[in-house]
Formats: structure tokens, sequence, C-alpha cells
């Protein structure tokens, strides 16, 4: 028998001989065109897209249905093999790659890409986990309904990513994350059973929340395979504004009006600094400031009206003459078409690819309570420049949710690699902050590798423990993502 | 050591001195006053408000800390004495009775009743278990805020009991159940630790959901003894009408007509049969049908606005002059004052009350996608026929919900036991009904005693074994109130 360990530890094989059967079993199940040994062909599953983290494996499986996939899990759970599901290796903590050590495989859930059923009357629809998010977005669209979840990377992401990770984005305000739109789930266990949780009500009270117990749990307790969501009636209009801010005191403040004013049909309210709108201006080709001077912060506001007839244009009309009244606005732009709604949404949702340019950049995705976030950027700052003096912070995200992106861009002219290597103390500085503000170490993106230990910092002993014992309950041999969350 | 079993049975004490010494230590946990041993004083403890079920206890405690109660369940453990945690008493599946053996020990939450934090900007707040629901929407109302979670027995059940079952009640709809409004949690575990998990941040993601595993598991994974709780804007205005009509496919059509025209406002979409109110003005006093002529469906209707300036009362005109003028509402009535809103409500509040004088009633808590609302009542009605002639439903709930409370009572002038001997045939009727909709056999009371047989003949194997592991690693010894829900 395989002595793995559920401890947080790789997946360790005690007899190779055995695995390699266990291999040859899996790739007969899903037939040799979609079991990939060959290295180069393997390579776009083992590394993500910034090069951050890149591991290998014995296999990379493609199952095109729940049942194959229920089966190579039943092989691998027998054999001790660490699988490794992946959707579309968009994940920004490393817990969709394998591990270095060429052991684990990779199980792409991109084949199960069904829309199973929409019911607009319903507001629901059950999509497969490899479905994208964008594709998912237009199921929901082709019924004359709205699935909210919005990602920079919506084009390549797919739902069974998005809620093993319980992704957020820039609908989380008004529409909650991955997690509050999921009705259902359908999941592979890490012995190979079906659990058919794929359920469409609203109320169910029948026993533990197995469903929330699986989203968000990074592929280390089960595997989805397909889900129930939720739709919303489409609002019948939208209308977007970009603002330029004299402080940070100003953004809370606008904040609060928006809320105020625009209610239910508040549906976005991204922030971002001035050096963020600078690096855009500067490398993404065909993006300009619409505004006259620049200004230390910038707000895009989305307000939407479930029916026509021009509200939303009207209530940000007089929201924004308020603001510039109390002299929290100083400048402000209201898109006029469609086009110029997605050049001002292209401004924030090109952000963090602006920083590629500029060489390393040490990547916080944290959140406190609103109210605290002056507080979190003023201390981070000093926290920052104290690990890196002349280290530059990019500053953006989603200030209603209290969710900061602190991308810190390494200063000018120094070496990328020797930048990077401040990853470890920059990090924990920035993270000391937030916990100091009762904040979050991840808001929206996981843990993954990436964070396991700062986890094991900030959480405590008994929280540990008791997610130890959820794992070691469903996969007690550590085969369902080795080395992730725990 | 105690020969627990986590399987679904009892308690078992193996060595009773041993049981005597850990009771003893408890009873000092908590002070003599707050030791109740006497059997009157603990009657009201030991019985719940209809009479469906009754147990015995070796004690009654009742702490007066979040600290007291991790020490009694840290001498629990030790022992393998069951805990039985209760709140106010007002479940309705038994899940906070005693069992009749007189080994458990009911751990009142009562004094934990501390609001600890209101913060109205940021809109949370922190209550401990034993405030009750009325008092914790005080609290919120105090702050300008709203708690919207609300009810019939809002005044007596309290926090943890709430959280425990997942309660829903009247505003769902707008605002969602307590899981939904629940941010974070305090919780002492089986053995007696403190898990401090009173987050209030947005967004979180770092590992497993603890939170919604704890929410609605009904006690029996551990004792929540505190809450961190969304708040919302205080509406400016709302407005409650009743509206008569003449068939279960208008109220369908009038519940797509308030959604299309009441969008975010619409806050309550509550539905009932002309018997209900027929027996509400028949027994409880002081209430009297506002319409001219008797019909087959009632709805209580609210609608809510953010701002003042009576768009509510005008959006509802206009709701039901549409659907009076399409068929579907023969007549309606529109609150004119507060007084008038509450005799509205009341007669929607008290229509359970309203059954008990009319003999023995079989209880049923269901849910169903909104749409087969209409199926279901047909194949529900012709099942109860079948398994009692002459059995009269009384038929309410939460139709946006798909929420049905299908009470059926007893034939005019059988005897009460007689017909309550027919619970289990003419309840797994109705489940049968429901299992077939793809629905829920508890919508919100959760599974207690009473339902914990249906709930193994409608989960697959796989969830119970999945839920019976979690239920091993997180109460090995099985001693959170044993005997429930699984």
């Amino acid at each position: 028998v395989a002595g793995n360990r559920v401890d947080g530890g790789q997946t360790i094989v005690a007899d190779p001989g055995r695995a390699v059967g266990a291999l040859a079993r899996m790739a007969e199940i899903v037939g040799p065109a979609h079991a990939i040994a060959d290295s180069d062909r393997q390579l776009p599953y083992l590394r993500e897209l910034r090069g951050l983290y890149a591991g290998s494996a014995a296999l990379v499986l493609r199952p095109g249905s729940t049942r194959e996939v229920a089966q190579i899990l039943a092989v691998a759970h027998e054999a001790g093999i660490g699988i490794v599901p992946q959707g579309g290796n968009t994940g920004l903590v490393g817990g969709q790659t394998p591990s270095p050590d060429g052991r684990q495989v990779v199980l792409s859930l991109s084949r199960l890409n069904s829309v199973r059923e929409v019911d607009a009357a319903g507001e629901t629809m059950i999509v497969e986990a490899g479905v994208t998010l964008a594709a998912a977005q237009a199921a929901a669209e082709r019924a004359e309904r709205l699935f909210p979840l919005s990602l920079p990377s919506e084009g390549s992401c797919q739902i069974g990513g998005v809620l093993a990770t319980n992704a957020g984005g820039v609908g989380v305000l008004a529409y909650g994350n991955a997690r509050a739109l999921t009705l259902g789930l359908e999941v592979v266990t890490a012995d190979g059973q079906v659990w058919d949780g794929l359920r469409t009500l609203k109320k169910d009270n029948t026993g533990y929340d197995l469903r929330d117990l699986f989203v968000g749990s990074e592929g280390t307790l089960g595997i989805i395979t397909a889900a129930a969501l939720k739709l919303f009636p489409r609002p019948a209009e939208k209308v977007v504004a970009l603002a330029a801010l004299p402080d940070i005191a100003s953004v809370a403040a606008l904040f609060r009006l928006a809320e105020a004013r625009g209610h239910a049909g508040l549906t976005a309210f991204e922030f971002m600094s001035r050096f963020t709108l600078d690096l855009v201006s500067k490398h993404i080709p065909n993006t300009r400031l619409p505004l006259r001077e620049p200004a230390p912060w910038y707000v895009l506001i989305e307000l939407s009206s479930a029916e026509p007839g021009g509200l939303a244009e009207a209530t940000m009309q007089r929201l924004l003459t308020e603001a510039a009244d109390n002299g929290i606005v100083s400048d402000a732009v209201i898109a006029a078409s469609l086009a110029q709604s997605q050049a001002l949404w292209r401004l924030r949702e090109t952000a963090s690819e602006a920083q590629r340019p500029e060489g390393g950049s040490v990547k916080h995705d944290v959140s406190v309570p609103v109210a605290r976030i002056p507080d979190f950027l003023a201390a981070a700052s000093k926290a920052v420049d104290a690990a890196c003096p002349g280290a530059r912070p990019v500053v953006f995200g989603h200030f209603g949710d209290g969710n900061v992106h602190y991308n810190v861009t390494q200063p000018v002219g120094m070496d990328k690699a020797a930048y990077l290597a401040l990853w470890g103390p920059m990090s924990e500085a920035v993270h000391d902050v937030v916990a100091s503000l009762g904040g979050s170490i991840s808001a929206e993106h996981g843990i993954g590798q990436m964070k396991r230990g700062e986890l094991l910092r900030f959480k405590s002993p008994l929280e540990i423990a008791l997610m130890r014992k959820i794992k070691a309950a469903l996969d007690p041999k550590g085969i369902l993502n080795p080395g992730k969350v725990l």
C-alpha cells in the first residue's frame, strides 16, 4: 500500500511498479488520444501563465465524462497516486500545478464542457466543470438571463476551477462570489464515487452543507465535475463612469455615497491608484485616460437598472454631481456608448497585465473591513518601503468588498531575480498589516502552494487541526491535489 | 472509556460512576444556581411547545460564558456524556430535546445573551448564541440598520439555534436564509476548544469553509456560542398588500409579475389557501379577512423601497392593477397604516397556531422548484387523501422560495391519536411526491429526530457516508447532540 501523507507532504508512491500499472489503466480509461505522456505536449498543463510555478507529471489525462473521472480516481486511490485537477490553468497561487517530482497525474477537466441545462424561468443552469466562465455567461445570455460572475480571465478559466477556488471578481459587490452563486454540485470523491448534489432548490436543510465544503477547497477534498448555478434577470440598462479623486478618504466617501444613492443597482465599484493607470496607459495598447488631469485615485462605478427609462444614467449623473459638490470627486466621465463602457472597463481589467513590462511584482490579494482600507494602505506602504526601498505599490481592486490587489512592482533598475527573492519578507510584512486589521491574506485567489506557509502563520492551530481532520476524513490517502492548501 | 457510537445511536455511558463525577464537575463550572437537577425545574427544557417530543436529562446546565461552555465540553468529552445544546426551545423537529433515557445533559445557551458589537458603518454585528432573534433585530434597529431574518417565533428563538438549523422565514426571498446572513462564528468543539471564526470580512478564501459546515449542523458538529452577522440598510418605506386569487396558477403568475415589477424591492411573497385563512379567522382572536369575498388562494406581498417618496406604494398599485386586468387577482387590499400592515402579517404568522384547535396535524416543511409548486399540491393532495380520506391540507408558505408548509389537519371528528398514528405513512407519501419533483423533505426546519429515518430514505448512501465521516472526524466520541440528524 502506498504511504501517502495528508499532513501537507507530497504523495509518495511506495511501489513504482504498481504505479506504472495504474498509469496504464488510467490511460486506457480516457483512450490514447487523451492520455498525454509526451513532455512537449504536457507543457501547457505544467506551467502557469506567469512562470511562477512549474511542475512535472507522470501523465496528463483529459477525461471526457464524469464516469471517466470516477474511474480514474478509483485507480488513483487504490494505487496511491496524487491527482492534480486542472481547469483553465489560470489560478494565481499554484493550486493547479503538479509537484516537480513527476509522480503526480494532472487531470484536465476541459473536455467536460457541456451546458447540461438552462432553466430560464427557474433561473438556474447546470454546467460541467470544463465550461469556460465566458461560455457559461453566454449560455445564460442566450436564455436572456445573467450569470454575473466576471473575471479578467473569463475567456479561459473554467467553472470547475472557479468553484474550487471560490472565485470573486468584479460582480461580487452586487451578486456575491462563486459560493453564493452555487446551488448544487456533482463531485467525484477521492475513492472514485460520484456524489450527485446537483440541486436547484432555493432552500434545503437536509444535513451537512457538503456543497460549501467542496466549494473553495481547491480540489483537495473532491473533484467538481458539474455545478447547478444561480441566474439573474439581465439588467435593462447599465452605465459606467470613471471618476478622479483627490485622496483615499474620498474613495471611501464616494463608496458610501454610491451605496446610498445606487442601492441594489450599484453593480461595481473598483478603485485604482494613479500609478496603476499610468502603467496601463504606458504598456497597454489603445488605452488612454479620458480625463483632463491626473489624480491620485480613480474609481470605476457601474450602475444597473432592472427597467429601461434611463434611471441608471440619471442616478449616475446625480451621484457624480453630488460627489463633485462635496469635493470628493475632482473630475469624472460617463461612458456614452457600449464602446466607451468597454474602454473604461479595459483600464481596470488590464491592471495586472500592465505591471509585467516593469519587471518583478510581489502580489497580494488581501481583504480588510472596507472602512480599514485607508489604514491598510498607509501601513502596508511603510512596511513595503522598509523591506525594499523604492518598491512601487500598484494598488487596485474591489473596494466595495474590502479586497485590495496590493501588487508591489520592483524599484526601477533593480535586478528582477534579486527583487523576487524578497517575496517572502515583503509578503510577510504586508500580511502582518492585514492580520493586525482583522483581514484575510487571501480574499479571492485561494491558498494553493503560494500561501501554505502563511496560512500556518495566521490560522489558529485549532482551525488547521479541524481542516486536517476533514481532509483526512474525505481523502484518507491524501491523493487529491497533494501539497496544496494544507 | 465510554462506548459511544457516531452511527446514529444514543450516547452510551459505560461507567455510571465516572459519569456522576463528571456531572458534578459540570455543575461546579456553572455554579449551583445554573445547574438544574430538579425535575420540575428541568421541565421547560425537556419538552417542546407542541408536546411532540419529550425527553429526560441528567442535568440542565446554563453556562454564562463561552469559556464555561468549553469547560463543560471538555468534561463531557472525557467522560463520554451526550450534550444537547438548546436555544429558545422552539425547534420543530425535536433537535433540541434530549433522549428519554436521562443520560444526556441539556446545555442551554440562554445566558450567553450579549450583543458584543454593532458596526453600523461596516454593516455587521456580533451577537452571542443566546440573544433572541427579536433582540438581534432590535440591536440592528438601534443602529439604524436591518437584520432581515424574521420568523413567527422570533420573540423566543435564539441566534444559536437559528444558525444551527439554518433558519429561513419570511425574509429569505430578498435577503437569504441564516447561512447567507452569517459572516463568521465562534464555536466550541466536541473536545472543548474554542474556534474563533468571528470574521466580518466580505471575502476570505483561506481554507475550508468551516463556517458553513457548522451552520445547519443542528449542534452535532460543534456548539455555536457567537456569530458575526450581516446587516442591511433599513428600507425607507414598506408596503404590504393581501390579494385574493382564483387558482394556484394565478399565484405562480402573480409571483412572476411581482418579481418583474418589484425587482430587489420584493421583500415577501407568502401564499395561503382559503382553508388556512378560514382557520385563522375562526380560531385567532381579532383577525378578519379584509376582502369582500372568499377566494381559493391568498397572497401577502411586501414591497420595500430604499428611498422615501412613495415608490413602493406606487409600484404595488401598478402591480395589483395589472394583475387584476390580467384576471390573476380577483380582489386586493393595500395596508394604509402600520396597524393595517401588522394585521395582514398576523393572518400569515398565525397560520400554524390556528390549526391546533382542529385536532392533530401532520406537518411537512418541503421545497420544490418554484415552478413545480402547482404539481406538488395536486399530487400531494391525492396522496394524502389516499392515506387518510377526509384529511384537510392547510397550505401556506414562502412561495417565492418554493417552500410549502404542507400541514394536514385531521378529518373532522376523527380521534386525534388515531390520526397522528398515520404520521409515518402520510408523511412518506408526501415526501415521495417531493422527491419525484426534485424537492427537499426539509426546506427550513432541519432533520432533528423527526426526519432521521426519512433522510436515510432519500439521501444516497454516499452522501450519508460523507456526512458520517465528517461527524466522526469532528466528534469522534459522538457526544454532540447524539441521535440527531444522522
